[in-house]
């Protein structure tokens, strides 16, 4: 089974968005086992799209149109797919009541306008579309599929997934199940965690692992085609075993886990609080920590203390040690980390402190140079760093580094 | 001028990444003036790639390819080209020399399948990767001209800017100049921004007004088509003032700039420093301002206390206080910002509280309840926010309006 994806809108041709609807649609094809030659990107123009649809019928079973489904006269695609059929445009009473459903939850009258868009093929199958007003649909000629679906993202995702894939699944037979699971690294280079898996990188379908590399993180994706769900889920177990037992702890989570939300599950299972007395990072490890829901549970306090002054005034840091070893420097760092759980009152004080960039650097401490200290009652730690990169980067490796520090102490208890 | 984009690679088809080269390459394309009628994309299968390239150069007079450049086997471009073109591959020496450079200069020793991309199709204009290894070419026949780059965007888009829009400028005598000026404004709605000025979001080429909704931020963008650059410019520069007349200090920057950069400019030149109190934003705030190289010039302190705790102790909110009125009021955000400003000894002291959510609200306190206050010694302000959207949306949309507040006092003085 072959098919292609159509995407219509001149906004994309003159590079104003994205196209991000390709993308996904490819993703999920290919998770039903459906291959996918070709892409194609047309403007709002009639002759040009009409000579893609007769192409693509030419050669794929399957053609997914997407956008040009809206009440204005830039939204071609309708009219040029029920030309290239040679199918009537019919008035359907069920889709205007949709659409006037639609605005009256909105409490807003239904303009004029979108009474054009309860017109659809001859004979075609309607997608409702639970996000907005165009419905998609499907036409079915000589077995071959034309699925229209609207361009907004959140249209057409929810269309795609409630509507299409079950009529795809049944339509041809599609039993097999395909699931995924991701599982994410941190602390360890791409190719050091490549080395390791080697040899299940060349696992052949119907289990396959995939490796990418994401800023600060290695996922891993295991990919298993099976005949049911239990199947797959028992060879994707396996295989997330053997991988676990390779990578260990450098394994944080797993599918749309992330860093602070995994810890802060930990401190909620521990039930440790935290504090934070950060300097390079500016406050960056407190606002993820609290990007959580419910992080008040466990984040107590935050102090950012961008001067010595106030090193010295709201941290304690002795202004002896700051003449000596420089605010920068492992000592500062662990009477941070000490002194802000003293503050605090909490369980775990995590103290940061280094050269963000691009100034401030010197050949004896350069920019990158970052210490991070954790301090608990059974623990104190002190770690240097040379990170790479930018202001932000160097920022942002600095808070993935102090999250999965904690992260690190808390699954050794 | 008609031109088409042809997108290689299999990771696109399958959905693994998206597609940023085209709209790279349209958006630029439009402003040379040059028309795009077609995007497509294709796996790494020489067939099918063939028959799209001779497709296109049916069809446009400019075809651009992107991807496969590489020196791996799935790298098919360079090879379907020369055979498409009929020209031989010709070894050519700069390139080794440019690669083995490119290798030496990361200290790392050239591997000798990187040979291969230092072959070139017979006649063909070799284009410089000032970022990697693979070399575009440009080849032409018949008056259609065939431009292939490499894939990654770090090489792509200096390559196109440096080597191929003189290309174009020179052989098809682009002599007009394309300018374009983004106009950022916050804390107003794109409706009400677009209301203010619907007669020039109307006007036509040569001078046009284009309007984009951000998180957070309308931008809206002039471009202006001249025959030299002073010309757009005096354009330009007309009629941002008329804009600027219309929506005042709505504006707080212009192209690159972001809302933290603007501030810390005015902060340097004010001669004024800050901290800042936050709560509901969980140190977001601190961490954009210090997102600025030089912000230690200006920040002095964050401190984020997310428990009652905290801001009895270390931001001194009376307890009564809290107890009277709630953490999440009026009165504790204007002791938080006088508070903050008393013990960092700055000029200026912002306090944040609010509910973030997506707990901890109530009828009277509902999610999205924020109050920001800004403390200086002329001047005392807090404001009340009723904010829509999840957790992270009520955080950034409360950091946005905070450090707009602090913009305004500053252009005010």
């Amino acid at each position: 089974m072959k098919a292609e994806i159509i995407s219509t809108g001149t906004e994309i041709l003159l590079g104003q968005i994205i196209n991000t609807n390709s993308a996904y649609l490819s993703e999920k094809l290919a998770e039903l086992g459906i291959d996918i030659y070709f892409q194609s990107t047309v403007g709002d123009n009639p002759k040009r799209l009409a000579f893609l649809l007769k192409q693509a019928l030419k050669r794929s079973d399957i053609v997914i149109t997407t956008g040009g489904l809206g009440p204005t006269v830039d939204d071609i695609t309708l009219r040029t797919i029920a030309n290239t059929f040679k199918r009537k445009l019919i008035f359907d009473k069920r889709i205007l009541f949709h659409i006037k459903e639609h605005f009256r939850k909105r409490g807003v009258e239904m303009p004029p306008i979108n009474i054009r868009q309860a017109y659809i093929p001859e004979g075609a199958v309607i997608l409702e579309n639970r996000q907005g007003t165009a419905p998609g649909f499907i036409l079915e000629e000589n077995r071959k599929f034309l699925i229209a679906l609207p361009g907004p993202p959140s249209e057409l995702k929810p269309m795609f997934e409630k509507e299409v894939i079950p009529f795809l699944k049944s339509k041809f037979g599609l039993k097999e199940v395909i699931l995924t699971r991701t599982i994410k690294i941190t602390g360890i280079s791409e190719s050091a965690v490549a080395e390791k898996i080697e040899d299940l990188l060349k696992l052949k379908p119907p289990l396959t692992l995939g490796i990418n590399a994401h800023p600060h993180e290695v996922h891993l994706k295991i990919t298993a085609k099976e005949k049911n769900k239990k199947m797959a889920l028992v060879k994707i177990t396996k295989l997330e075993k053997e991988i676990k037992k390779r990578l260990g702890n450098c394994i944080f989570g797993k599918d749309k886990e992330n860093l602070e939300e995994v810890l802060g599950k930990l401190l909620v299972k521990n039930k440790k609080t935290i504090a934070v007395a950060e300097s390079c990072t500016g406050g960056l490890i407190a606002n993820r920590i609290t990007d959580i829901p419910g992080s008040s549970r466990y984040f107590i306090l935050g102090i950012v203390a961008y001067s010595n002054q106030e090193k010295i005034k709201l941290l304690r840091v002795p202004s002896e040690i700051l003449e000596k070893y420089g605010a920068v420097s492992k000592e500062v760092a662990e009477i941070m980390a000490k002194n802000i759980r003293k503050i605090a009152e909490t369980d775990i004080g995590i103290g940061v402190t280094g050269i963000a960039g691009p100034k401030g650097g010197s050949p004896k401490k350069p920019v990158g140079l970052v210490y991070i200290a954790i301090s608990a009652r059974d623990k104190t730690e002190v770690k240097e760093y040379h990170f790479l990169g930018n202001r932000l980067e160097i920022k942002l490796k600095t808070s993935q580094e102090a999250l999965d520090l904690i992260r690190k102490y808390l699954m050794e208890k």
